[in-house]
């Protein structure tokens, strides 16, 4: 099986200013073609520590491949270490690259600089794949089997995520071209509301009766619900194909509707199927998750198909004023209550026109709870023509974390209830 | 110095399913104790390859830190790695840990399972840090010099990021009550609105007569611009403050207002704190930006100081029903158009009273551009008493960095002109 090490060049992810998202993208492009990626590793911007890194890479991998390093600044010296380590006796200006640099800058109104026009030397022992989303070009070195023990290809790309990714097909094509490739078999479920440990106990007998090559993965996140994974790795492709649709099966009929998909996905894609399928609209009311709910239905393509729009109401008067939630809700309940979450989720919704809609309302902390309300306390509230339904739920997390948890939470409530609706 | 390396376990980050953040939160806090990070890697669930590798990093480190594989599911098998890594004959249960996993799993009312119980268990040739925020336990094994050539201690923390960070406080002090550390010296300064490229330009005399031990990088990001970070590593600590200091007030000369913060910072925050200084308020009407905006404002704990709310208007009947944009301004000049977030902005600030408002309107793609309105436009409307301006901007990225722009834009441009009236 092809096998790949993928490593990201410098110091701003060493010292944790950045993180770093690129080998993640990168890993699972590479395993959806059937290259399985070994490991992966994080250098500083340093001459010798590049090249014996990578070599110690390359010996162990058939494809390596680099982020980072590139730019145009003075602390960026991967192609440097690149021409060392290939034995680069010179550099040459690759035409192409040069025009995109020309267009790039100009499209943006930029003068040209020497320093973007140095963008375009390689060093004479890569090849190079055009990099149309920026002005580092890809620089591709093949060694033959003496160098390293096998052949084997290393890739450098650019570190700037929207460029490397954008690189990554032509990348992938080049790696098809030159590699015989064989194939990894996965299916993943999403799940929400469950927790990791309650959801093993119900799959520990279906999973120790699995068979050797086959694995089980969890994987907790806060804003989609415990993803499974499961994988086999190398044999027959068709076999596997359906020895794990075998078992992903059994694994369905225990989970039942805990799972929400059968793709790698999300509580909104999931509700912006349903909405666009039964004709549908939503809108939000929030309050503690202060624009979350409304960044996720918006993160969707295609969503003003059925999202209308939302009211951040964080403060009571915006609550009152803009949504309608009568004032005295709020003196005797407080902001933080099933009696506010419905009038807002109501209120948006008259004020919207939308056939659903999901309002929260609560504590995100670091501050401001008290006994009776902590901090993580969530109300979520849940409206359609059919009725409208609240719920109380307490996360015990910071405050990043708990604005995911309730947002997502929220999500899970709405999907649930359309999908009972739509049901009828 | 000091030395470190960050291990990240889990099969689920090399096919690429999770983004390992882990390691970029604790490489930041290893080095503001003075501790270098000279490498992260991420390796599978894979007894031979985490033992082989961890034993190569304690070769090459002072401190390994290893996060992940320690969940109650049967994928992880860290646990059994570090065993064997350290010569354990048995294992033992950590008494303080297991009242914390009854605690845990009381408080959220779940049954507290045998595979809950097992994980108080640990190598017995380890020290136990208790995890407060989780049920796996931080396990610290410490190795004498005759076993990797120098005394090498190496810290295992569960993957799940909110336990991991947890954790972290007390691994570093665990880490300064065992190791001698000296200094690293940062300053970093927040750019937006000038790439890269243009910045090394105006920097580039400056940095050629930087001193051998001084180094600046250079991080851009999409949504709080580029940072500039300076760095000195090694040496004494006084002296360097001074220097460092000193090199810090030249770039400032240089770089004036481009400049926002001094600080590791973000432009909700700096905005956050111009009003807060002020006693005045702000809120949002977001079309394309779809509550990103306010999700930003709201991120930061005591938004609520000065944040009113904000309209995601995402369906034309919203910006007029709600937000009162004159249905003629839509007709004539589209729901893309200067005049459409002009009208938007003082919509919304009439609607919530603030003093201030930010306003979006544009195209983020995939799909819906022509050719006098491309996708990638975003109109930007800011109001307040002193009057209403609108920019229009054009970005060539995708659904998701174009709307992650689009926001950091408005916020950069109300920062602007918050700055501007607020000093008059």
């Amino acid at each position: 099986m092809t096998q790949a090490s993928i490593c990201t060049i410098g110091d701003e992810i060493l010292i944790g200013q950045i993180v770093d998202t690129n080998s993640s993208h990168i890993s699972k492009a590479l395993n959806s073609c059937g290259v399985r990626v070994t490991r992966m590793l994080s250098i500083g911007d340093d001459h010798d520590e590049i090249i014996s890194n990578l070599a110690g890479e390359l010996r162990k991998n058939d494809i390596v491949i680099v982020t980072g390093g590139l730019g145009p600044t003075k602390d960026d010296i991967t192609k440097a270490a690149l021409a060392e380590l290939s034995g680069a006796s010179g550099y040459r200006t690759d035409e192409r690259q040069l025009e995109i640099i020309h267009d790039i800058l100009s499209a943006r109104g930029l003068d040209v600089l020497d320093i973007n026009i140095a963008q375009a030397s390689v060093p004479e022992t890569c090849e190079v794949i055009p990099n149309r989303k920026g002005t580092a070009p890809i620089m591709v070195f093949r060694f033959p089997e003496e160098r390293f023990g096998h052949s084997a290809t290393l890739y450098s790309l650019p570190g700037v995520p929207f460029e490397a990714l954008g690189a990554l097909q032509d990348v992938l094509g080049d790696i098809k071209a030159h590699h015989g490739l064989s194939d990894i078999c996965h299916r993943t479920l999403m799940t929400f509301g469950v927790a990791e440990s309650a959801l093993s106990k119900m799959l520990e007998e279906w999973e120790d009766a699995l068979p050797e090559d086959m694995h089980l993965a969890y994987l907790p996140n806060a804003l989609t619900g415990v993803r499974l994974r499961l994988s086999i790795y190398g044999g027959n492709h068709e076999d596997e194909e359906a020895r794990i649709e075998a078992e992903t099966a059994k694994l369905k009929d225990i989970l039942g509707d805990i799972i929400y998909s059968e793709e790698d996905d999300t509580l909104e894609h999931c509700i912006g199927r349903m909405l666009s399928a039964a004709g549908k609209t939503v809108s939000a009311a929030e309050s503690c998750t202060g624009g979350t709910i409304s960044a996720m239905f918006t993160s969707v393509p295609g969503s003003s198909e059925y999202y209308l729009g939302s009211v951040t109401s964080y403060a009571n008067s915006v609550k009152t004023g803009v949504l309608g939630v009568p004032a005295e809700i709020i003196a005797r309940h407080g902001a933080v209550s099933g009696e506010c979450v419905a009038a807002m989720a109501d209120g948006v919704r008259r004020l919207t026109g939308s056939d659903y809609s999901v309002a929260t309302s609560g504590i995100a902390g670091p501050g401001g709870g008290s006994e009776e309300k902590p901090v993580g306390l969530v109300w979520i509230g849940v409206s359609s023509e059919m009725g409208t339904e609240t719920y109380r739920l307490v996360f015990k997390n910071d405050r990043k974390r708990n604005i995911e948890r309730f947002a997502s939470s929220a999500l899970d409530i709405l999907r649930k209830k359309i999908l009972k609706e739509i049901k009828l």
